[in-house]
């Protein structure tokens, strides 16, 4: 008696620009992710140049160990694209012209005023009795052939291309491996570190149930966590996971799904009818690009100013040259000028001033490259603060900026304005 | 008589985090990146989760068929991490504390003010003989081993460790493969794509010699092109082509290397000692974000305005509130006005100004999404544009705030203000 392979999964990434790191695979990782949400794990992936016999004896030996083989690329209409002639050749079926390929191809140059040339009608050729793979966005269709015990997928390299066909081959995915319901739950977070957050759960003395698993996604500046349980009858728990992070660092957590800093502070300026106003020195722009960057933006913003020389932060904003000759720009009496110059002259209702040496230079003993000065909230409630953070000019930007809207959002919400990433901080 | 297999390298990308998709493999990228520039152009890449009997496999099998095996991740602290426990069983060879690795080890973590535990200290763990390779980043060092005829080459994860142990990995690496001087020359461009500079090559009836090899690397909003030969003797060649691109489309070559659209921009000002300042409704800060990212640009750009409301146009760059009635914010008279608002508050020599509707709402039949107003120039010689710019907001955005930067290039430089991303527009 013999036992069938477990039914595993595999992708083949192909192109020349793969190998030679000219460009960074992303297609894998979504593949790898949509395959997730219906509880498939990739087990393999393997990734090679357009070259026929490496392709050739890839797509063997992974058909070979696996039930469904997803191979990306090399469908497009030159000659370097040699999946469709390769899967043929290794299954022993003829390449022919598929007529439903053909007219897709017709149509979609027709529609760029174009004929199809000989390259074009290329893309119509698959192994005989393929089962197609529609591509609404482009004129490279995928196919769905076997190759032994194993059903081989193709789909573009076009990354746009691919996403738009993802439905159809997790469909043909999911007639050879099993997949079951996963849910997952994912938290955008600022100001905890994956450390942090782990330790924060061991010294809560929380039995984390095991059927959560608990993922990390490191971004800048937003971490990602991810709750997962595999099984419905699992919710509840994944539920009370939830609460007990919420009940740990509930002020770190902006929101949910792929809410960013700029969304939750617009939310919270909206509920209560409030708009937003940026004087920005170090960060030259980026907190306002950050809030502009969302759709709708215009209720909750209306004016920012970038005020980088100091005779412009005088000018535009009235901050004192006195204190500027006396304190330096990165002081605390200037950020907070800055803030009620941005508030008067903007008239809104709240504000976020920066000022700092984001490097590599202009740092000295008294104030490294790192060092800035922020101040934020209203005419009334105004608060200061100053941090020095490591890292090179562009992390120093992008942290402070996150950090000014985190800090706005914070003292709308009520929570704390002194968070955890504030504490860990040397004054 | 066998003849020995050829001198080939191959990649494994190990880590559970690229088998679900949550991360996307950027370091194979790297690596494959700089093994080019020593022209070793990598053979086959394999990525597998942390699971020892994958691992194994796939070791087993690359370091079968090449001659050098660069196997990234799985070097950290923790029982995922097998990497090195799984090469010294293959290769039949213990796994012994080197006291060197110790004593790095322990020193990084005095350095973080902790001691060293077990999980730390698994790190010194290392197939006895390997080669150590210095990690000046973090605590995961890597080795060099050899498994039957190939050497086994480890780095850690962590991209940064990883490419601050490039050099050695590289130098370790050419003793095995041979490598060539490659020469290869970047060039960055803007407003031209891929098939448009194709066709003015094809169309120029220019021979381009075999051995220059011409690559394109899209990012947005820049292209950059490679010029490569593999051999001393053609870089006369080399120049030769770039030569030719240069008459070609001179004006849409904004550097060379990795020059950014603000640097060039940059580069322009403070040849004629000219400052440039920024009035932005739809891009709402970002061309000064992209002006202040790079260091040093404190001497040509001193204040930028973000004017997302009417009334702000109004009463911060003196906009006529009649235009505004008559003619919308997005209109060639209300950007005029911004820029030569801009011009005079801040003092600065040149200035941009746009405005217009980044989507995705607030489109209309005469003004659609993506219609965007330019006007840029100094106080006496001022331009203005209409563009309509096809896609999301956040290419909207990406791309008028970079043809700002670039128009503002092209005046200083006397370059045609009429570029071709112009000429495609409609009016």
């Amino acid at each position: 008696m013999t036992t069938n392979p477990p039914a595993t999964i595999a992708l083949l990434m192909t192109g020349d620009e793969l190998m030679r790191g000219d460009t960074v695979d992303s297609n894998s990782a979504k593949i790898a992710c949509a395959l997730a949400e219906t509880g498939v794990v990739v087990q393999e992936k393997a990734t090679v140049g357009d070259d026929r016999q490496r392709l050739s004896a890839a797509i063997a030996r992974l058909a070979e160990d696996h039930a469904v083989l997803i191979v990306n690329g090399g469908l497009g209409p030159t000659s370097d694209d040699l999946t469709a002639e390769v899967i043929a050749q290794l299954a022993g079926i003829a390449l022919v012209e598929h007529a439903k390929a053909r007219t897709h191809v017709e149509d979609w140059c027709a529609r760029r005023g174009i004929t199809a040339n000989d390259a074009n009608l290329k893309q119509a050729f698959m192994p005989l009795g393929a089962q197609l793979i529609h591509n609404p966005r482009g004129s490279a269709l995928g196919f769905a052939v076997d190759l032994g015990h194993c059903r081989v997928i193709t789909t573009p390299g076009v990354p746009s291309e691919l996403m738009a066909m993802l439905p159809e081959v997790l469909a043909l995915t999911s007639e050879r491996v099993a997949t079951h319901s996963v849910h997952t739950l994912r938290l955008q977070t600022f100001g905890m570190g994956e450390s942090s957050i782990q330790q924060a759960i061991n010294d809560s003395g929380y039995a984390w149930p095991a059927q959560v698993a608990l993922g990390f996604r490191a971004g800048l500046p937003q971490l990602e966590l991810k709750l997962t349980v595999n099984d419905d009858a699992h919710i509840p728990l994944q539920r009370a996971c939830l609460d007990h992070l919420q009940a740990l660092m509930g002020d770190h957590i902006i929101g949910e799904a792929s809410t960013t800093l700029a969304q939750a502070l617009a939310h919270a300026l909206r509920e209560q009818h409030k708009t937003v106003t940026t004087a920005e020195s170090c960060t030259g722009g980026l907190i306002a690009a950050m809030i502009t960057r969302e759709p709708g933006s215009s209720d909750i913003f209306q004016a920012g100013y970038v005020t980088y020389a100091n005779d412009i932060k005088h000018r535009i904003l009235g901050v004192s040259l006195d204190d500027l000759d006396h304190h330096g720009a990165v002081s605390e009496a200037v950020v907070r000028q800055m803030l009620v110059g941005a508030l008067a002259h903007s008239g809104a209702d709240m504000g976020i001033a920066v000022s700092g040496i984001a490097g590599p230079g202009g740092g000295s003993e008294e104030k490294p490259v790192g060092t800035v000065w922020l101040a934020w909230g209203s005419s009334d409630i105004m608060h200061t603060r100053r941090v020095v953070i490591p890292g090179p000019r562009d992390d120093v930007q992008q942290l402070v900026a996150a950090a000014g809207l985190d800090l706005v959002r914070r003292q709308l919400l009520g929570l704390p304005t002194e968070p955890q990433y504030f504490s860990r901080q040397a004054q």
